[in-house]
């Protein structure tokens, strides 16, 4: 589903208060509602046609969480803004500002914010992608064989 | 020129002290020593051969200014840390922390860090690119026409 381009951004836009910026709008995370996920919003930083290239900026209120996806297209994480936890395959780990996270193909993955402060990262993709795959209950099942995935599924 | 990639990079690298992460290389700016330029370092934070964008983090020291140069290629910038100028065009803006910058196809561009801090900044840009063109005397001249940017390239 194409995303919505402004058709001449302005060379510079400032940012505002807390992590929003002139001429960027806060949009739903997903149009699809089949996908669960909690307290997410998304905002398009760079998306152009001359960028092979999109950066967006998501962020997950405290306790919230983006959907348990995969799909054939990379993503490159950087934590801007508060702290929580993301999975990667079967790993779990802790994440706050300023750190990476690099998603491969086919990998799933999940983020969650803190119960007490918000998630927010920026986030590397191929304008050119395909769409997200949800777990099949075999692949949850799969996931949950791991007590760490486990305890951070449930949470 | 092919930057340098990790051959796996890890899922997870986390931020050390300053803006410098885990299995991220701090790199010369450039290569190519006709290119001027003054206090500026680079690290590549994203670049896979399946992600089409790159992203990179640059860091002018205060006092310091990136190679004013075009090219066919787009920039997609957020300035992480400090403060400093930009010169897009004609235009000159102050920038700070958050702030957006998108640099069109050939559009000269150069980035100053102020005198008393240094100026850091996330760089969206296509893994596919052309190199850079410097400016000639002419392109010099035509830019000095205009006071502002005369004033910018003096400072």
């Amino acid at each position: 589903m194409p995303e919505q381009i402004p058709p001449r951004p302005a060379a510079l836009r400032r940012h505002r208060d807390g992590f929003t910026w002139e001429g960027v709008e806060r949009l739903a995370y997903k149009q699809d509602s089949a996908a669960p996920f909690r307290d997410v919003s998304r905002q398009i930083l760079f998306s152009r046609p001359d960028l092979a290239g999109e950066l967006r900026y998501f962020e997950i209120a405290p306790g919230g969480h983006s959907t348990l996806e995969r799909h054939g297209h990379v993503h490159g994480v950087m934590v801007l803004r508060g702290r929580g936890r993301c999975l990667v395959g079967t790993r779990v780990d802790e994440i706050g500002e300023r750190d990476l996270v690099t998603i491969p193909a086919w990998t799933w993955h999940q983020f969650r914010a803190a119960a007490d402060a918000p998630l927010g990262f920026l986030c590397l993709v191929d304008a050119a992608r395909d769409r997200p795959a949800l777990p099949k209950p075999e692949d949850i099942a799969a996931l949950r064989a791991d007590p760490q995935v486990a305890a951070f599924l449930e949470s």
